[in-house]
């Protein structure tokens, strides 16, 4: 057989020849540093045998990043050996240890078990130490292929293994990945040998997890470790990981006071405390406004509707898994709203509309209700009811380029506000080859052409994704990069040619004839929930002025200037400002560092000069660090922070 | 037997004696001029049987106002006589008009029908005539007692009258009252004479309505008619009446596109358009402005939840008839919530509060469902879904006046703001006889006490009203009187003892024990529907600058003035207010017509002059009329416009 090398070298290797022979076929040094390979753009371990004609392409120790997950799956083995090894000091058989699956994960590894007694996330450190022995043992990691029965035979003790092992075919060889005394079930690949891993991993945390990811068998313990090629790697990532859990909207949230989630009021149905109330109003000001100046005009309209008015749309039929049950009055039935598109459309369809009227720019922000799985519910990321800051556009063929120009201006002007700077544009559109496709191909065209164009005029990076379009229209996606380098899919843009057609709108032309328009859906934010539980992680709770619950805090020194402060207060709260007074007993440097704790971003101390001259001296949140300025006249003070404040800056 | 009169004086008359022949006893001029009477308060004819020892009072042709429902009644039958000769007249027998019911209603009566072919609305007139006829022929209108058998003999071909009759009593007399070949089964009182009936009356109406009210049942023609004492008192209120049908809110909600109702969507749910939308969310900033300059704090909760939470609160059991039926979500049931004082407590309840933190006063603009017959519904005045302006107050028991004072100064406040000057309370205090009432009794006492001080402070007209407290607290109604005289029951403020037993919620006060908070309840709206509808009607459409949906209509006086006209669109519209420009080929008069009808306040004219100038001329829309003024500077008016709006004046 050949194989070709990366300069486009042939090598001729015989049959059933690994990557480890293919290395052996260069030179012996390669053979000693080789880690992996890849096989036709596929990672591979240097044992398995390589298909005739692939193009390979060796892995070192110069880079083992290249092998990231390869790595990690080993790391997972040496792991779940240290696991036995453990149980096995503490004086329980080797059987004792059964062991679900164990895959590479995204950073790191995990494997599940069912462990005679629990592991605490205090004993890690020693798994880890267990590990790295069996690194320093140097074991050679070994493939080998059995039939089922063998493989039965060996893993009779596991119900888990012996599961999945009765469900493998039973005309294909099964392979086992040995080092030293342990032994997988495992299709690979590894590495050659246990003292070529990475010693820069570190096992996190354990938590339950059904057997199978079904609620209906056992709960075995899963064990997660990450893992990188290099120590700096594995610290930078320990490091994003603190500040990630730091940032966490549903820790934050808490600790805010901007959110809570209630039992008993519902599962995945969050409760707008008062802070996250001001939050969430400022932004739906803040659109608003944009979208009085871009010529939206405001709709509200119903949590339910008439199960009819979604069999119309499509939508009972085509998101049965998201819906909630219907409910039935009288002798009909309705449901929880899950789009505001139908209701829209019907506003759309309420009068005639002549091409003159058009675009038609209908925007609420529509509460909707979309059934999740309860184990899928993540704080405000992912809930049950959002509000989404919803708009439809119906428009000629003509103006569809204009309109989606408009959106895509308002939208990075959004993100922008949020000093989200790092943007890209996914574009979908159709698959040529798939006709799942409803409307026109030639106005199918016209909408890719006039998007990707509207998208070259903003000029930030997109890519086209063929095959992403919805059956209904091509759309547009915003991926935001936050702080962490962690992307988010924010808002939506959609072009639909199905609603017009499944509710027959139309408008007069200027020919007399009725005609159909265009619909576009967007949602810069996609949803206040959402957007606000990125937000929080990308300010870490230091909001800026205009958005912070909390704005300013007035830190009288003693006790008799608690009578100045409140006068101060009550001017700026007449003023719309949020302003509150520390009155505890507490020293002044105490209560400035809690109004710091509480993220508060404006702190004015006033003592008996500044209540001499109606000045304050400020503490403020200042670009990496703080700013301090001592008495400041009091009147000049408030137009400032109005003027911040209004302006949003 | 013995009756007595108002005078006191005593009169002594044979046993079944009648109040005619009282009159007669007192006078023959008084028998002559007697019309009805009342007995013991309630009213009689002349004919029925006195009770022994009555107090009368005879009622005569100088003040007939005093004996309404008995000429309506009387009046219903003239009609009922007159139709039944129209169809003769046409050649039906006699019998072939068959007969509901026919009461005296509020401002007149009806009567039902089943007739051998409908009775046109045109064709009311004519019975209009015949009804005049019957009072020209002066005839007697004659009670007889009679017995079921001769009853079910005399109405023997008409099915209505025979199921009446035989639900009766077998061994009490059955009363006819006949008025020439007329005869009615009939428990009075009536008139003595048709000849005596007021001519001010006026058939308005027909309308299909079920036998019994039963919509199993056969639908009969209901004809309605209305009846005054004087001419004077009938056209005023047919006055009243064309006025009311010019400011329905239902009409004026078409005509100005401000809400529309769409069955797809569903019976009962408003679809808020965009200029209705404005409206609302007007209103929701002007108090929501308010609220916070009151300390309030905005919370959002959401439209479902558990049906745990709602058997915690009673509403489950308590409101069973206006619930939605339950939403199945895995294992648990949702309810479209019906209130939001739930989900508010839960929001108190998410952190332990201390007497220092009270009051807390949690609101939310909430979007509740409640389950409404379709007969029942109207407009936006009775619907399925609406937005209550909400909140609900925890607070000390020692806080409760200063709380109740400030919920009065806020609703007064807000109905001044929209000209409803004519309020008065209603406070629903306990019947001391009833037991229906939880909480502590010398905590009603107080609650009682301390809300009729608050009431008597602000010094508007109120009333007591025993018994009609709710169940878990006092509470104080506003009713406000409209420009029609109608009277409307807006919000509502409700103390509660209940949600804060049963959620078992708690501060800690001074002394370090729990103990429990008091809640008020407080909707100064009522719901937006509601008081949206009520509004359109106050202002008959009319709105004031700062509410108008359209507040500035610009209109050129040709087309070389658009470009202008366009101009000082954009900057009154960057400024935040709502202005168009009519740029129709309609000449000038038909553009500024075509505004006012549209029920813009303000118009601007630009010419050449203007123009020239950056001038403006004005029309606007002024109490009594309207004013005009010439070459006002376009930024003078701008200043001047923004400043009424923001002040809403």
């Amino acid at each position: 057989m050949h194989v070709s090398l990366p300069d486009g070298k042939q090598l001729e290797l015989p049959q059933g020849a690994t990557a480890l022979d293919a290395a052996q076929a260069i030179g012996p040094r390669l053979a000693q540093d080789a880690l992996a390979a890849t096989a036709n753009g596929v990672l591979t371990d240097l044992q398995t045998p390589l298909p005739d004609g692939a193009e390979i392409s060796l892995i070192t120790k110069k880079n083992p990043g290249q092998a990231q997950s390869v790595f990690r799956h080993s790391l997972g083995h040496a792991m779940s050996q240290a696991v036995g090894e453990y149980y096995e000091r503490k004086g329980y058989p080797r059987e004792a240890v059964k062991r679900g699956v164990g895959p590479s994960i995204e950073n790191g590894f995990y494997q599940d078990f069912d462990l005679p007694e629990p592991l605490s996330e205090e004993e890690l450190p020693e798994i880890e130490k267990i590990m790295r022995e069996i690194i320093g043992r140097g074991l050679d990691i070994t493939r080998s292929e059995v039939s089922k029965a063998q493989a039965l035979e060996q893993f009779g003790f596991d119900p888990y293994k012996v599961e999945l092992i009765s469900e493998l075919p039973d005309d294909q060889p099964i392979t086992f990945y040995t080092q030293g005394d342990y032994v997988d079930l495992c299709r690979g690949p590894h590495f050659p040998n246990t003292g070529k891993l990475p010693t820069a991993f570190k096992l996190t945390s354990t938590s339950g997890a059904y057997w199978r990811g079904n609620e209906k068998n056992p709960i075995l313990q899963r064990v997660y470790g990450v893992a990188f090629a290099s120590q700096k790697e594995l610290d930078e990532y320990l490091e994003r990981l603190e500040e990630a859990k730091r940032r966490d909207h549903r820790k934050l949230g808490r600790e805010l006071e901007l959110f809570t989630i209630d039992p008993l009021v519902g599962k995945g149905l969050p409760l707008w405390l008062p802070n996250g109330t001001i939050l969430r109003e400022e932004l739906a000001a803040f659109l608003k406004e944009q979208q009085f100046q871009r010529g939206y005009q405001g709709v509200i309209t119903p949590n339910i509707g008439n199960l009819e008015l979604y069999k119309t749309s499509g939508h009972y039929q085509n998101y049965s898994d998201s819906n909630f049950s219907p409910i039935t009055v009288d002798d009909e039935q309705y449901m929880l709203k899950p789009m505001n598109c139908p209701h829209h459309v019907r506003i759309y369809d309420s009068k005639p509309r002549s091409y003159r009227d058009l675009p038609v720019r209908l925007a609420e922000f529509g509460t909707v209700y979309r059934y999740e799985q309860s184990g899928e519910l993540n704080g405000l990321t992912r809930v049950r009811g959002f509000t989404q800051d919803d708009a439809h556009i119906f428009c000629r063929p003509d103006q569809l380029k204009k309109e989606f120009l408009d959106v895509l201006d308002l939208t990075v002007l959004v993100l922008r506000t949020f000093g989200m700077n790092d943007v890209r544009f996914r574009v979908g559109t159709r698959d040529p080859e798939d006709d799942k496709y409803v409307g026109d191909a030639a106005n199918w065209q016209l909408a890719e052409d006039q998007i990707i164009q509207a998208v070259e005029e903003v000029g930030l990076p997109y890519s086209i994704e063929p095959g992403d379009a919805a059956f209904y229209g091509p759309k547009l996606d915003f991926v935001v990069k936050d702080v962490l380098g962690r992307e988010w899919q924010l808002g939506t843009i959609q072009v639909d040619y199905n609603l017009p057609e499944r509710f027959d709108i139309s408008y007069v032309g200027e020919d007399g004839q009725d005609h159909r328009p265009v619909m576009i859906h967007r949602a810069p934010f996609g949803s206040l929930e959402r957007f606000v539980g990125i937000l929080i992680e990308h300010y870490a709770g230091d909001f800026p002025l205009w958005l912070a619950p909390r704005q300013i805090a007035i830190v009288p020194i003693a006790d008799r200037h608690n009578a100045y402060a409140e006068e101060l207060r009550a001017e700026l709260h007449a003023a719309g400002l949020r302003a509150e007074v520390d009155d505890s007993s507490n020293r002044m440097q105490a209560k400035v560092r809690n109004a710091e704790l509480s993220k508060i971003p404006m702190i004015l101390v006033v003592g008996d000069k500044e209540q001499e001259a109606r000045q304050v001296s400020t503490r403020e949140r200042w670009p990496d660090g703080h700013r301090e300025r001592k008495g400041v006249p009091f009147d000049e003070l408030k137009t400032e922070l109005l003027e911040r404040y209004k302006s949003r800056s």
